[in-house]
Formats: structure tokens, C-alpha cells, sequence
């Protein structure tokens, strides 16, 4: 719930509506409205909150949030999020962010000329992936732990920020010396414990889209995040489920306009998965940042040919640049840079 | 199917293969293939094919397409397809052209007043719909035949090019002589009778996407057309059905770059009925025209607040001018002009 | 709208009501409500509604109906219709009907032979398509009006009773004298021109759910109908589009005892396009009879591994004895016969 | 892979195949094939097949599988898996098992009401879940551990066998001791460490359909717990994610004869989440025995109108007693009983 303070309310006034409702198990969250007046978030179970709040002096008015997520709305907050990935780059102000890399690590030789790879044509993050979600319990499963030292070596040698996917709450807190930041990718936006476990972690975390999540329910997912005291989330819109068969996923870029307009979370799309098909991921990026997202996910292999999985979706070192230079042109046409 | 004629395959030759599909009761295409070589091919049911084409004297070898469809696939004719729209406006080449107006005509105030908007903003031709198909048949079901005068009131005041939708067989002769083009709508995609009838029109024709159809069933409605004779075919992105309900439609901008990998027809997209909401009805615009497409139809109204249909989606002169400007920046990074 | 009259309301009470609605170009059905108060439903476009009809003498009350269709709905009419094909035959009581036959005539042979094995093993009404409606331009288009005359054959060698799909507007005239029932089928649930000559007929209307059509949108399909006089529509599932592709189309069996809720119209499922899986048949047939359905609409073959058409769905004549007994066995388990 | 030894293959070179598979780090099962020779299956990566297996002494034949999946398909077991629950019940044979109870535990006293209407009704276990996987961090998340009490008393005072839904790993083990049977929902259903976990436990596993999962990703599931080593799993359709929005979910009854002809494991169906709706949950039951279910999933609360969660959905006793009934005419009208 929303609780508005009349203008002028006192301090006192703002505690005792900040008491009644943590007295009811309820956290409260000050919120400045561009009206100038004072709103006070009433965060968790609606059904908890106080009767008879209105009657209390100094509350102009008391609502109900627009939405069922809450510190994830712009009635929470209504200036963009803006998320720092190590000390230089940030996602969700004026510049795009780049994040590539191959969908697995494969070797300490492939992570190393990928990163050489994106970082020539300008990306700022390198996926790395150690951990991979497989359909099928014989699929190659990521090279797991032991590729620890290959992450250190990379960001030694190249000083690349690296992001991860994380796939159990007992790998948040072995990946984060090695990473800049995680991730939670498709099948788990719905792994609550997980999300809760990212919650606690003071890395910035990626959150994709299920394949067949409507916002409200994504909005919710970071949700649970938020909720644990890490405000750093970025989500990513990566295809959806439909009756399409032409296409692995369908790239839904609707959710970019849609998701901006209900959070100040900042939004990453990756045509690579939200495509499938190798020769759609350039032309859907350009889309997706003339769309208004702040970054792309991007799947890159320096010997895509010899790729252990994703083979049809992973961009060639060359390709990638290309992809770059039109991402840019995009980018100046809708006042942004990369 | 698809028959290579040897390098200096002579005349004769060459009319045995069609002489002999011919009597099969297929029609057959002359195609100049990119290596040089005379492709005959074989246009109708692939059942007839005869046996024993490849033993003619002259022919290299005789494979069957790639997809289903014939005429509209770029095995039958590589160069994009150019579709001269009056004397001036041409859909397909460097220039994106934009279709603007209001859902359908209410009166003759109301269409001058759109003519004479989407003109001054830069729009080509004029969305003017006299039938409207209405899921209830309590709905509003368009002004009909009465507004055929308004139609020509409207053409010669403002001198825009004008655009209708059939829904009968009967009213394509009859809408002809006042209308530049003519519109097949999403709920008759596969309604063949009326495709054929398209087919025999002089008339170039916009084919809106079903919303429920892959590609491949897209392009195969296209080639009902094609294939009586009309070459003129624009296809048109307009949403599809899936589990989202925050949007009206899923727009689809993946079918935009695949289907112009695929066939040689220009591909436009309905950004408004493709979202439904009227502030994604812009970005989606923006993105549609960086994801390759070759123009917009977008429903503008004079006067939104009273329109007497969709609402929701229509954009204010005002809007559509700043969408004007957004969509010539995009296109600009992506090599074309408005 | 849906105006309540008071107990005893006078008669000329009920025909100022009556009146004050056809003054405004709206339509009025008397409905005799179940707790016993006369109600007048005021049939076509909600906006005309004529304002002040509370305030007239003998009204109780005016409220909005539940759903956007009228004539269709239980509110306008709580007792099931029960559609009558021929002297012997009801769709929509105590008995099921199933309604058997090839996919497409393809000779009096083959058509002759269905019957007999319909016949035989208990089918009611033969399918006899004479018009296929085809994704491809190039496939078997059906035997057309060349067919009328073994309709005529057949129907006095076995006395079976037809139907047939009619896809545009001028055949509905055409097969009258032939058949006994026409069907729309899926693409054209929405082809309002067509709905309406069907409307028009005296033959009863089987209507087939779109691919992706909601359950109002297709009720609202057989308002148009029902809306031009023609009361007798017995509505079809047949199985919707979803990411599902290991079935054809994903049969959606929820929507037949929805269906039953939200109109008194009959319903009836083809287990045979609904799946496109030959296995599937039988099995989806006895769930549709369990779930409520008041009929089947099966394809069955007498030699099917010739069929020009749907060979995988086509059942031999013994297995579809072997469904009409297994279904037969079902039907008695929630209180119906054959 | 499949590989088939000659009649009267002498076992050391069964042994040599096994052995050559084995050192490439597959795993092998024997299979007695329908006709009578010895088939060797290999599970693991295809791709570390040996070659040569086809040359090796004794060996007839080496051919792919018709699935991705291995131990959960026919080809590897042809007899249908009886799962034993407790001492006395057994999901997959002749009889149809009814699980049935709350959303979620709430009290003592409910769910005592609940086993105890649950087990006079003749459902043979009872649904007790501890955990609730909640879309919003808002949401009533379930009792918890707190709970484990009330499922000891329950089980001592009614006999009712029990299974619970399991989120986490660590709550494998914590649960077993004082349940029959743990469950992993729709939302973890590639939660591979959690199906891993599930692999290892001495629990029967049901495992329920992601809202978005084709058959294949679902059997791929399966065959995760399978791989693991624990046998007893029950494939449970619970809806799928479609266009429709008139029910919560689309029930794809499809699935359970097409399960049953990939797998042999057993099939039940969940209609209480697989329509959201409570007047379709009686008839969609009667529909999923029909189609071939081995069992049914349902909620049912003894006091549901003041249920925590899922209020929409839950029967009462009284209609639960019905849906048995209802149900049992059924199952015996396809050769089953309860």
C-alpha cells in the first residue's frame, strides 16, 4: 500500500505510520512523489496492512499499489536504476552496455581469445558461462568449478569484467570472488530460493525472462531479489514460447517500452537465445536498441564452428563487429552511445 | 520443382522441359540463376512433376524448393521486388514509406482531416477503411459503399494515394477505381476465395499476417495471389496471438529479416494493432524500421478521443509527427530515407 | 441489455419498453427468466441503448449482460437447443451423434464406401467435403461442384444424411438441395460474410473453433448467425494453436464443458484435426464424450492409405468401429447413448 | 544408442560390447527386445560412442534411439513401471489412484479435516504441502518446516499416505522421513539439481509438466531422476501456458495417450491447476480417465472458502465425493476401477 502524508505532516506523524504498519510485519519505504509530498510503501502482504491508517493524522490518502510488485515499480521509485558493474561501467544511463562471450567455456584458450574478441569490438563485459542448464541430462554440463581458474586468468590477463549463470544457491557464494556479476537465466526465474540467495549477494545480478513469464511475473522475480537488499538487478528480455516454429524463440521486443514504463529497472535483450537463428541476431539488435533497451547479451565464439553447444546461434569474431558498428549507428539515432 | 539446364543448353531444349511440364499440367518460370545458368521452374502441384526430367537431353539436374512456396521465394526471383504504388511511391526499394490513418472512416471531416495530417507529416498514402470486421456483429461495421464519395473527395483535395480493406470477393472490382491499393486483412489470410480475387486485381495489395500463421503459411497466402497474376504483394507484420495479455498482440519483428531472407516481397509492419497500446505503437516503430523493414502502417486519428473504433491505439496528429521524426533518425542509421 | 419487468408488469408496459428499444434500432427478444419474471433482451449495439428505461412504468431493472454475445448466451435462453438434422436425428440431447467420413470426396466410390462403413458402425451424418481449403495454392482443392452429383448418389443409395463445408458465400445456396448440414470451418470462423448467408439458410450450421480463437470470440461467431435468423449452430472444437509440436494442434477439451456453461448451444469435438495423430483419435474421442461433448466429427477413410488428404488422421472403418464402441461404453458411464 | 546382438551372441561378446561402451564412459542396460534378441543400450553422450561397435563379433545391428531420452522410453523398457506408494497402493496398473487435499497446509485441524474427507471419498493419498512456490515474495509461502508435526500426527491418525512438494535439495532429505512420496513442481521442472536430488532419493517422485514444456523436454526431465538411479517416477500433466485466457491454464489432455506410448512411466493428471476453473475440474477428471490416465491430482480443502491460497480451485468435500463417483462409472467404462 501507498500512504500519502499530507503536506506538512509531521515527524512524529511519519513514525507513528511507519510503526503501526512494521508492528504489523510489514517493512516501510520513503518515497518522494514529484507532487513533493511524502509517500510511505507499505512492502509485503497487503493483507497484513493496519485498518483504519486513513484515520491516522497527517495521511492524506491510502492506496494500493498499481501493480503487485512493489520496489521494482516506478510508484517506488520513479528515477531510472542505474547499475555499476565493476568500477567503470554502468547499466541503464545514457550509454549501452555490451555484454559477449561464447555461451560456454570451453577452455582456458577459447575464453581468453573471446575476450580479446569482444573486447576489441567493444563490448565491456565477458560472458563466462561455467554452468550449463541442458535439456538433456547427456548434454555437455559446463565445465563447472574447475573453470574457476580459467576466469582468473582471463580477467588477469585482459582485465574484462565477467558475469556468470548460476544455477544453485551454493554457487552464489563460490562464484562472486571470480565474477562481476551473475546470472539467473530462464528455467530459474522461478527458483525462489535462488532468487533469494542473488538477493543476498552484493553482486549485480541479470535476470532473464522465463519463456513464458508475463511481465507481471517477471517484475516479481526481481521482486524477490530486491526484497533481499540487492537493488542491483538488470533484466533481460531473451524469446519467448509461441506457436512459432521458424524461430527457436520469439524475441518479444514489446517488453522493452512495456518494462521501462513499469520499472526503473534497467533492460538488457539477448537476440541469441530470443532468436536462434544465426542471421537474425545483428538485425534484432538493432531493434532492440532502437526499441529503448540499455544492452544486449550477445553470444560469441572465437571458433564458432567447433562450439560444444549453440552452435546456430553463436556470432563469428568478424560478424560481432559488424554487429557493433550498425548497434551503434542505432544508437546516435536514439540519442544514446555505446 | 526446379530444373538446371546445362551451360549452353540450347533452345530446343529448353522448350522440350516446358513443353513437357506443360502437358503435365504445371506452368513453368524462366529464372536466371546467380551462377549464370537458364533455371526452369515448375510452378503447380509437384505431384504432376513428370518422371524423367532429369534424363532430357540439356538438363543438368531437377531438385524440389526449398519451401513450399514458389513465386514468392527467392529461388524463383533473387532481386527485391518493387511495388509502385500511383506514379510516385515505391514500397520495397531504398525509401521506407509510411501508411498512416485513422482505423476506419467515420465521415468525410474526419478522413480530410487525417489526409491532410498524415501528409503534412510525410506519410505516402492514407489508410482508409470503409469495412470494418468486427468480432461482434454489434460493432460498428464501417461506413460501407457510402463512403466511396468521401473517398474521392479526399484524393482529389489532398492528392494522397489511398488504401482500402476488402472482406468480400465482390467489393475488390468495386473499391478499385477509388482506391491506390488495396488491404487483405489478418482474419482473411487464408480466405482463398478472396486471395484469388486480390490475385485478378490490378492493384497492388497489402496482405496482412494472420495471427496465428508461421511463414511459411504467410508466404503460401501470397502466392494464392501471385499466382493469378498480381505480382504486387506487400506483406505486413501485424502481432500474433500468444499467452501475453499485457499487449494486445506479441508484435513479431523476427518475421521481419527472416521473411526478407525468404522471399523477395517487401515487408511492412502494424505497429499499432501489432501492440495494442498506444505508447509502445512509437518505439515499435523505431524498432520495426532498425530490424529491416521497408515501411509502417500505423492508425492515426484526427481526433482520437471520439474514434469509434480501437481507441486505444490510434496516435494524435502530434504523435505521429514525433514518430515521423524518431523513425527518419532509424532510418538513416540503417541506410535509408524516408 | 437485459431489462427485468416488474411481477404483473401490464402488456402495454411491456410494449412501451418494446417499443422505446426498436425506436432505437435495436432488436427485443422476450425471455421468460427462471425465477419467473418476464425479461426483454435488447439485441444489437449497447451504445444505442435508449437512456431512462429504468425510469419506465413495469421495469424492475436494466443491467449489461454477462458476456458480449446475446442471442448465444444462457441468459438469453437457459434450455439447451437441440438442433435437428434431417426427420431422426438431434445434436445437443440425451443421444451423442457422430458425424463420419473421408476428409474429401475423391470419387463415388470411395465416398459410397464411407458411408456404408459410417453407416454400419453407427455414424449418423456423413462427412462429405466437396471444397478443401488448402495452405498451398497447389494442392488438391477439392472435387467442387463436380461432386453434387454423388452427394445425390449416395445419399438415396445409403440414406445418410450429409454435410458439407461451404467456403464462400455463393455456395451456401449451392449445396442446400444436396446436403443436410453445412460447416464453416476454422479459418473461416471469422469471416463475417460468410457467417451471415450461413446465417440465412435453413440448414443447420456446424461452426468450427478458429486456431486461436477465445471462447467469446467464437460465440460471438455464432451471434452472427443466430443474428440473421438461422437458430440451428452446433459449435465444433477442433483443437487450438500452441507451442505444441508433437501434436498437429493441441485439442482443447476445457472448452466443452465451458462451452455448455456460457451457451445453450450444442458442442461437439473432432478428436481428428483437433490432434492430427492417428493414435490419438480414439482416446481424445472417449475424453470428449466424458467431458460433456454432445458429439464427434471423425475422419475416416475406407482406404485410407490412399487418401489425397490428412492420410495420418484418417481412421480405417475398423478403428473406427473400435471408437464408436469404446466411446459407446463411455457415453453410457455419464448417462448418455448413442 | 541401441545395440542389438545376433541370436545366440555368446556372452563374451555381450561382454566385450558392454566393456568397449563402458571405457568410453557410457553406461549399459540390457534390454530383452519383443523379439527375443538382446539389446544393449547405451546411456550417455552419444557423442562418446565408440566407433566400430557394429564390427565387433556377435553384434547385429547399431542404431540410434527414436528419442533423445533413454531409460524413459519404451525401447528401453517396454512393460509399463508400476509405482509402489507406502505398502499397498500402486500408481500405473489396473487401478486408478486419486491424491487429493489443500493447496497448502495451513493447520492441524485442516488437514486432519482434509485426510479424513479425502480417505472417506477414496482417495489413497493425501496432497500435504509444506512449501508454497509463490510468484509474489509476498505471498503466503506455506507452513514449512513448522509442519512436519502435523504430517506425523496426520499420518498416525488417519493412515493416509503422503507426498509433498520439495523446492530446495536440502529439503529432499528433510522430508523423506515423514512422507510417501515428494513432488516437484511445474516451476522447478528443470531445476536439474533438484531432479538430481530426486534421483537420489528412496522416495517415488511426482514430477509435473512445466507450463511451457513440449513432451520431450518433459521425458528429458524424467530422465534426469532416472539417471540417478531412482526408478519410481509419475509424469503429472498439469496445463499448459496458451493464448487462452478464459482458464487459468489449457489442460493438454493430448499428452496422456501420447505419453503413454513414448514412456512407460505413469501417467496422472492434475485438473485443479490444469484449468484453474472449479466447475470444470469434475469434468476434466472424467476426461483425463478416459483418455488413459493412471491417477488424478486434486485439490480439495475441507473448508475452502477460507483457504489461504488457490481459493478459485479447490473442491469442497461434498463435490470431491462426486468427482469420485463420477470418476469410478468412467474408469470403468475403460476397463479400470478404483
Amino acid at each position: 500500500m501507498l500512504v500519502t502524508m499530507k503536506n506538512g505532516a509531521r515527524t512524529e506523524q511519519v513514525m507513528r505510520v511507519r510503526d503501526c504498519a512494521e508492528r504489523s510485519g510489514l517493512r516501510t519505504k520513503e518515497i518522494h512523489s514529484a507532487a513533493g509530498s511524502l509517500v510511505i510503501g507499505l512492502v509485503g502482504d497487503d493483507s497484513l496492512c493496519p485498518m483504519g491508517l486513513e484515520a491516522l493524522e497527517g495521511v492524506e490518502s491510502v492506496e494500493k499499489e498499481k501493480h503487485p510488485f512493489k520496489l521494482a515499480s516506478r510508484q517506488y521509485q520513479n528515477h531510472d536504476t542505474i547499475v555499476r558493474v565493476g568500477d567503470e561501467v554502468s547499466i541503464g544511463g545514457q550509454k549501452i552496455v555490451v555484454i559477449a562471450g561464447p555461451c560456454g567455456i570451453e577452455s582456458e584458450d577459447q575464453l581468453l581469445d573471446a575476450a580479446i574478441a569482444a573486447k576489441d569490438a567493444g563490448a565491456k563485459i565477458l560472458r563466462a558461462g561455467l554452468f550449463k542448464p541442458r535439456t538433456s541430462p547427456y548434454g555437455f554440463q559446463g565445465i563447472g568449478l574447475a573453470g574457476l581458474g580459467i576466469l582468473e586468468k582471463v580477467r588477469d590477463e585482459t582485465g574484462m569484467l565477467l558475469e556468470t549463470e548460476v544455477l544453485h544457491t551454493d554457487q552464489v557464494k563460490l562464484v562472486e570472488p571470480f565474477v562481476d556479476m551473475i546470472r539467473i537465466g530462464m528455467r530459474n526465474m522461478q527458483n525462489f530460493d535462488l532468487l533469494r540467495a542473488a538477493g543476498r549477494s552484493e553482486k549485480p545480478v541479470i535476470l532473464k525472462r522465463g519463456c513464458s513469464a508475463t511481465l507481471t511475473e517477471f517484475l516479481l522475480a526481481a521482486e524477490y531479489i530486491l526484497n533481499e537488499g540487492n537493488p542491483n538487478v538488470v533484466l533481460c528480455e531473451r524469446g519467448i514460447r509461441t506457436f512459432m516454429t521458424e524461430t527457436r524463440n520469439t524475441l518479444d521486443l514489446n517488453s522493452v517500452p512495456l518494462l521501462k514504463s513499469m520499472t526503473h529497472l534497467p533492460v538488457i535483450v539477448d537476440p541469441s537465445h530470443g532468436t536462434g537463428v544465426y542471421s537474425l541476431v545483428t538485425p534484432m539488435s538493432r531493434a532492440a536498441i532502437a526499441a529503448g533497451a540499455d544492452g544486449l547479451l550477445v553470444e560469441m565464439h572465437p571458433h564458432s564452428e567447433t562450439a560444444l553447444s549453440d552452435k546456430a546461434q553463436q556470432l563469428t569474431p568478424a560478424d560481432f563487429r559488424t554487429l557493433m558498428a550498425q548497434v551503434s549507428a542505432v544508437a546516435g539515432a536514439v540519442g544514446r552511445s555505446m
